[in-house]
């Protein structure tokens, strides 16, 4: 199906500029210019409120809450109620009245709109003059999250009127917010006012959670007044405007969201300090630390492309975003799929934060890496009880969560999908492989594929006659065909992933006696898992080199995906459900995310005889489907191909392909652009002790540079149309192509 | 697993007894003792309320609601919205205060408790002694559904004091009623009060529906005073009764529902003139119409079992409850699985009611056998919406219905299975079959299968190389195989009826253009079914003369279901809900149920081999599931297996061995204990023109006798040891066994 792109914003390498204001993209705009810092996240909606549609959000990582209703026919595991990040305090909001008009973009006059973002530092700036009567009034907004002190945000307004007008400001807390437009899930706590200082506290009925917002207003003007109502606290400033001279308010905000909740009191004791550092440093210290931490981030892992400004800008923007979104803040985070954008997909990690995510933050800091993975070690026991309520044993991951409790209601999808348990085996796996991390492994990784393990052993059953193990009943990655048997992602992944741990049960480095007998271990259980492991059906076929996806699928009715009118998308809407699931049609790789999973277990000749089988079959319904599909492409040889497939990936959301960035950002898509340049262009194969590149050079590219934090080397490779030039600060290992190279400073190819 | 029985009632032939109090069987006795004309149910709850567990049920058939909320990721093809029979208008309500004290059998004492509905004429009569203070008061209360006056209901409560008292009593039509215990689905209309006669009038928010409950009071007494209130209407009677004088309150009421809403003064303009007769007519004139209402149906269709009075009581109370529920009153009605006495599976019919009911009634009477089938022919337009919802043509049937739309929001059942519609075609088949009604072929029968069989072709698929046609992602009658290709139950049922429309086509005699061109018929289409019919699937393996039950049941994990604990039955409650549906176990006859509807289709040896197969791998999580298993296991010689199947077949409710009795009957297991013993242990076949008998006698009884309605004959058969006795009023041929008898009278047979 042909994607569309509506590009409104200018070409810039490192920044998001808007020029001239473009109603009717507000929340495209409140979505790609939003900010965030892991800890918090803020759409850049306009802090003065405005008539157009427009999604007033500002969410925190791991502020959750749970649905106000069951699930209808929640039988034994079915997800009974879901929980979701949720809609909270808007610590931005203001009231800007000048000679009795108040301003609303919606509505008001305005003109010279520019609005940019800085992706070297995270600075928000909005500039535009507005016209009041005869008056015309320059108003410019500044908006930070620091990422420095991650409960910091800063805001400034300043005016300057052409001539002498009156103007009302007020600064508000206001904790009513609704989600999803319907709902506040927050209880009242309490609200205050003194002089410049306010705060509102709101606490979680369910969760158990709670939120401060503390604020100081710094400006030459003095309140005239303040009000608390409930859940909501505002000052309220009123004075003249001189002809040509500016006035500017600054609002520093604390904000202490409680996991655990907080009491006011506690609360306040965290607040205030951070709040009172935050004043007397100030705003260039602010943006001084939050441009060091991105040049910082952006010196480990950096992806440069001259000769398309347009993917330059768009690759930059993903790094930026998925910097913003996660970079290893505390180990309870994680990535939701929006990030923290949006209320779409309520927050929650879904597997292709190991699948996806991962792979970018291994190349850009084995902290933030491990990190990521701690997530699901401090949720293994809530991944224990998921397996129980399955009727397993062992450790089952959930497919969509932000607390580690599955919270998708939808049965087929929550109870059948393996994926998400063998992708945390393999992100463990791929750590261990890049970073031989053996404290990480005996601390955490061990103990965590033991019970993914034992799961994966346990859902899995013996055939009629015992003569072959694997799954049944099960969906794959691709999630048009449910209820399966066999589905050979699911298989493989059990397999390959028991026998790592079984591997690692026999290596003396990682034996842990206490460990094993924890899990409830013995010789007969590990002799069990073994000779499954042996009788795991994978259907391959010698002759034609494919692997069938589940048993049974070549003989499903076949729909020629080409065929089916464009207007027919998403099929979701336009196709019965039951339609969709009974045809030879995919939604996203499934034999092919194996293949590109163990790439090097794979010879080129069978990833291109399935390339070629699964591809036309595949509507790629997800956006995740076309980078894996590029990488593979690239692979093979078909060039075009995997140029087409890149397409739009970096700018997916900047030029809102899918039509929906207005809910929010596709965060985990924007990893896959990343993988999509370094294991498609750049041919990089990480799964192996030996890294690989295969450097290519698309043909819209000049040349392209890529950086990668590799062990504890800074390795850099430069892809000219002439040239290979590769790099690192310490000597590496790699195989360009099948050379293994030893490399120590820099090293320059002939192409 | 085990059933138990729970017996607390007499045992009589004809008569259902309740001596002595149960107030922890409550809710089982307002089940068991329900009143209902088809029109309008009614269960026993007490009149006067009381603080024990109750349910005050009142329904009408066909008088409907929708749900509050949408179905959660109601996609397309799913129930966005289920409709459902809503709880209704308590016209029985009363209080009874004496001396100050409040009648509540959950509280006052009482003695020589005595409950009895008469199978023979729907009077059910409930007395006691009251002892209030140091008097006794003998209270009795009758009541009455006309079964020949669908609108006319009767109650009588009558008095008689040891001493002197005074009483206190109130007769109110309550419209308040919660359904699901929470929430009153009825709009606010009228209430009127005068003298002695009161009504309520009341609407439907949604579906545009009106019911009006009149009533007279008729007593010695003079109401004292009368008041209205929202949604109910109040006569107060107060009076000393005299020590040893009877004082009796008639009620009559006329309740008028309107499907289509009437105003209230179409209502008034109904209600009254049936009221009025009912009131001249007198209780003895209702109570004699019934009496000889139930002595024509008996006269018709009945069995009598001689040798186990438990036996005979409990096919009694099957027969009383099926005329009861539906006798083919109008044409739009249809068989709640729960009858009118409960709100458990909503009222909705579903396809037991072509498969296991309508047997019943073809033996009963052909105007009531085409008045069920009719409901199917005045849905056919929601049928062929349904179709199109599922992205198919012709007519779909739902899963579970009251107003011929979906009702049923699980996809995994309503988008998936299939037999519903081929269950309306061969139930106009098996109608043909016995009655050759050609008008009614002509005038409805025709054009339903046409609409059936284009639905059935068009959700059909060819396989990848077009070598099979059959059904891809379906559940079968065996509701634990979820998303099954080339299910056999559901592909041959297709392919049967199919071809039965394709002949009718063919038959001059039926064949009508205009039909055909209306429902988009031409040659191609016809050649393209019968191609498709000609390939379609059946997994049959000659060798074994075994049928798979869909492709890949062979490799499913096996399950010993005899070793599955008692303790985690029902499964859905026990089990994870994806592990029911991956192993080889089923819920219910999915093979075994073509080979029994389409039994002289195949030979005994089959039917053993598949029977061999399948029942031990079912769990009979259905309560008709027995009937079917005891059918095939009497014809195939397995007596013991017959009998134990057939086991509590009559007695299922009366003995409440689901422990669900409470909620309802089990209307649709009722009709599948008639066909236990008609074509189990009588061996009737009627799917072929030639009526065959095959009869055995169950050790447990002395003899039994059924008559059946067969096309003008009134056939009776009598089983004894000894001897077998066949009569017929007017000349018919059967096969006794393998024997073609021509029967005009009576014919003996040594046995």
């Amino acid at each position: 199906m042909a994607k569309v792109a509506t590009r409104y914003l200018e070409t810039h390498p490192t920044k998001l500029i808007e020029k001239g204001f473009h109603p009717d993209r507000n929340m495209v705009s409140e979505s790609l210019f939003a900010l965030a810092n892991e800890y918090c996240g803020v759409r850049a909606f306009f802090e003065e409120g405005s008539s157009l549609p427009s999604l007033i959000g500002t969410y925190y990582n791991g502020i959750i809450e749970k649905a106000l209703e069951d699930t209808p026919n929640a039988y034994k595991g079915i997800v009974k109620r879901g929980h979701f990040t949720i809609n909270s305090i808007n610590f931005l909001k203001v009231r800007i009245e000048i000679d009795g008009e108040v301003l609303d973009l919606g509505k008001s006059k305005i003109q010279d709109f520019e609005r940019i973002l800085d992706m070297d530092d995270g600075l928000l700036v909005r500039r535009f003059t507005w016209l009041v009567g005869d008056n015309g009034v320059e108003i410019t907004f500044r908006r930070l999250l620091s990422m420095t002190r991650p409960e910091v945000a800063y805001q400034s307004i300043s005016f300057i009127a052409k001539k002498a007008a009156h103007l009302n400001i007020s600064f508000e807390l206001d904790g009513t917010i609704l989600h999803w437009g319907n709902h506040c899930y927050w209880d009242r706590g309490s609200e205050f006012t003194k002089d410049n200082r306010a705060y509102v506290y709101e606490t979680t009925p369910t969760t158990n959670q709670s939120l401060l917002s503390l604020m100081e207003i710094q400006s030459s003007w003095q309140p005239k007044s303040s009000e608390t109502e409930e859940k909501r606290a505002i000052i309220h400033y009123s004075g003249d405007l001189e002809a040509g001279k500016a006035v500017e308010f600054e609002r520093f905000v604390s904000n202490i969201a409680g996991k655990k909740r907080l009491s006011e009191e506690q609360s306040l004791a965290k607040a205030k300090p951070a709040l009172e550092k935050a004043c007397r440093d100030g705003f260039a210290q602010l943006l001084l630390e939050n441009s060091n931490f991105f040049a910082e981030s952006y010196q480990k892992s950096l992806i440069e492309i001259d000769g398309d400004p347009a993917d330059q800008q768009g690759i930059r923007f993903c790094l930026f975003h998925l910097i913003q979104t996660y970079h290893g803040l505390e180990e309870d985070n994680n990535i939701g799929a929006k990030g923290l954008t949006g209320e779409a997909y309520s927050g929650h990690a879904f597997w292709d934060s190991e699948t996806y995510c991962l792979p970018y933050y291994l190349f850009s800091d084995k902290k933030i890496a491990k990190n990521l993975l701690l997530f699901r070690y401090h949720t293994l026991e809530q991944a224990k009880a998921r397996a129980k309520d399955l009727d397993c044993v062992g450790a089952c991951y959930p497919i969509a969560t932000r607390n580690g409790e599955e919270a998708c209601a939808l049965w087929q999808h929550a109870s059948t999908q393996i994926q998400p348990t063998s992708a945390v085996g393999y992100a463990i796996q791929h750590y261990m492989t890049l970073y031989e991390d053996d404290a990480f492994m005996r601390d955490y990784g061990f103990e965590m594929l033991l019970e993914i393990s034992k799961f994966l052993y346990s859902r899995g059953q013996w055939n009629q006659h015992h003569t072959a193990f694997g799954y049944y009943g099960v969906m794959g990655p691709d999630e048009f065909q449910v209820m399966v048997n066999h589905n050979t992602y699911t298989n493989l992944m059990g397999k390959k992933i028991i026998e790592y741990t079984l591997g690692l049960i026999d290596d003396s480095k990682y034996r842990n006696e206490s460990l094993l007998c924890k899990a409830g271990y013995n010789d007969e259980l590990i002799r069990d898992m073994r000779t499954a492991c042996g009788a795991m059906r994978i259907l391959y076929d010698e002759k034609t080199k494919l692997f069938e996806q589940h048993d049974g699928f070549y003989d499903l009715p076949h729909i020629d995906v080409d065929a089916i009118p464009p207007e027919e998308f998403p099929l979701y809407s336009h196709w019965s459900y039951d339609r969709i699931y009974r045809n030879d049609m995919i939604k996203q790789p499934d034999v092919l995310m194996f293949l590109f999973l163990y790439n090097q277990d794979f010879s080129d000749e069978i990833i291109r005889a399935n390339y070629e089988f699964y591809e036309p079959r595949c509507i790629h319904e997800s956006s995740l489907s076309p980078s894996i599909h590029s990488i593979l492409a690239e692979q093979i040889g078909k060039e075009d191909e995997a140029l087409s497939f890149f397409g739009f990936a970096t700018r997916l959301d900047l030029d809102d392909y899918n039509r929906n960035t207005c809910e929010g950002l596709h965060m985990t898509s924007i990893a896959a652009a990343w993988m999509n340049i370094v294991y498609g262009f750049l041919g990089l194969r990480s799964e192996r002790t030996i890294l690989k590149i295969n450097p290519r050079l698309p043909s819209r590219w000049n040349s392209y540079r890529v950086t990668l934090h590799y062990r504890e080397a800074t390795l850099s490779v430069e892809v000219r149309k002439d040239q290979l030039i590769l790099h690192s600060d310490k000597p590496v290992q790699l195989y360009v192509g099948n050379e293994l190279l030893h490399l120590d400073g820099e090293k320059t190819f002939l192409r």
